[in-house]
């Protein structure tokens, strides 16, 4: 498809920069932009903003992701730490009327898990267990072939599960969340522990570049990071048991250095049944949730 | 309804003992009668000998829970580890024309799960989370307002989450699953560990009794283990946002022991938003598994 209708439009909007692109029908980006946020500007702004940008692109629907909980009914934010002053506005709304194309609003976790979903799993499994990693960690649940969001619009929280009672403080103000070990955080924790010379600046990045050159203890941080991370993808295996889990977002380019110790705590697992024929993958690619807050307004139509 | 047309037969069969129902479409119990299984007499015996118990009541359906993962296309046992003899044999077929009634067949969690829901829940919510509380801890989904049985048929193995790696060595050959600190094991456990004087026999009911008559290290056993519960839960609930979660089994039957350290759990996690309106409740009774199965055979007519 070349014509307009079987091109997207999507926006994710986080606390500190919006990514804006425009998707076929099949999630390949055909342009791309970054913006800052500036939430402090307001949400008309914002949407002004936008509008200047994609207003002289053409495309057949247009999809915001927001990082918070998104009542999807008016397309606002219900809750949003980082996004607390565009809390209540109606998005769907507002973006309808200036772009004049069909708006669909989703949780920007949700939809970098849709987006994985749709590009990278061709066979469209039933039910897949999406990990966003970065700063910190979340996800999302596909279930029946659709996101399932949960009774108050909150499901997929799976990077504040416990995994150790007694182990380090969470930003969530919880210990031994899977996000205290396997957060950027924990990452950079585990390297202050682990390496003998840290590399600067200390990001997942410049830890998975040492690892990649050789440093015994950059190999031993996303060993351990890894473990901690298979030991929370066991946990919503055993309960959900899945086709296919995704890992996502910045942490998971750090590829075969953390899939490797995954596999290995999922090949451990004593209950064999629900891992045997489970697919593990990070796909590449990083803009995971614009292209998938533009597929979701695929899905609308 | 009086006629058979409105009532149904549940049996649910463990590795020791079959439990058998007749129940109303509300899932009233009307006859109730417990056999000793016998798996090693064989598949076809048992169903013997189960006619031989329901062939003179009247019914419209009749259900079979097992314990083990159920194809629920020929109602066959997929894997069992106390019902290994029985793998693979076709129940549905057998008991169809043993009995000239439609049959189903499910995992005995799954049916329990299904029984506390039809019974326990009013309001029908569309999502819930049941744990099964016993010698081994288990649990079934409810996604959408059905049983959500998995990619695997292994969905629900909620007792073998890791919540402490470095923790008790489980039944599973896994370290600190919820299973370690909540199955009867656990908890027996925790009273040797507690208790200056430990009833005889040592079991979750005399542990139970001893907490209410005054002990207080009865008191600390069931503080210690609801408080694993309910970190295992709020895994769940973090992952799934339920409306409403269902503690079923032996155990529950500790009841406000159990739930109070549970509740505290729930309402000391510092994201609120899938906890602020959660329904938690261990609903009285106990054959959950066979009342399940039978009301489970409703759902095919």
């Amino acid at each position: 498809m070349t014509s307009a209708a079987g091109r997207f439009v999507g926006v994710d909007a986080g606390g500190t920069c919006a990514k804006i692109c425009l998707v076929d029908a099949r999630g390949a980006q055909l342009r791309f932009v970054t913006v800052p946020t500036e939430p402090e500007r307001g949400p008309e702004d914002f949407v002004r903003r936008v509008k200047g940008i994609v207003g002289t692109w053409e495309f057949g629907g247009f999809g915001l992701a927001l990082a918070g909980g998104v009542d999807e009914n008016n397309g606002s934010l219900l809750f949003a730490p980082n996004l607390k002053s565009w809390i209540g506005f109606p998005f769907r709304r507002a973006f309808a009327r200036a772009l004049r194309a069909p708006v669909t609003v989703e949780n920007d976790a949700n939809a970098a898990v849709w987006g994985g979903y749709v590009v990278a799993l061709k066979k469209k499994p039933r039910s897949v267990i999406g990990v966003t990693l970065g700063t910190g960690v979340g996800g999302g649940l596909i279930l029946g072939g659709r996101l399932h969001r949960g009774a108050s619009r909150s499901a997929g929280e799976v990077g504040h599960q416990t995994l150790s009672p007694s182990g380090p403080l969470c930003r969530c103000g919880k210990r031994g969340c899977l996000e205290s070990y396997a957060g950027t955080r924990g990452i950079q924790r585990s390297a202050r522990r682990l390496m003998r010379r840290l590399p600067s600046p200390l990001t997942p990045k410049s830890i998975a570049e040492a690892a990649r050159a050789g440093d015994r203890g950059a190999r031993k941080v996303w060993e351990e990071v890894g473990t901690w991370l298979g030991l929370g993808v066991a946990n919503l295996v055993l309960s959900f048991d899945p086709e296919a889990v995704l890992l996502l977002g910045g942490v998971a380019r750090a590829g075969s250095l953390l899939l490797r110790p995954v596999r290995r705590v999922l090949a451990e697992q004593p209950f064999r049944r629900p891992f045997s024929r489970l697919k593990l993958t990070a796909p590449a690619g990083r803009d995971w949730g614009c292209v998938g807050a533009a597929l979701l307004c695929r899905e609308l139509r």
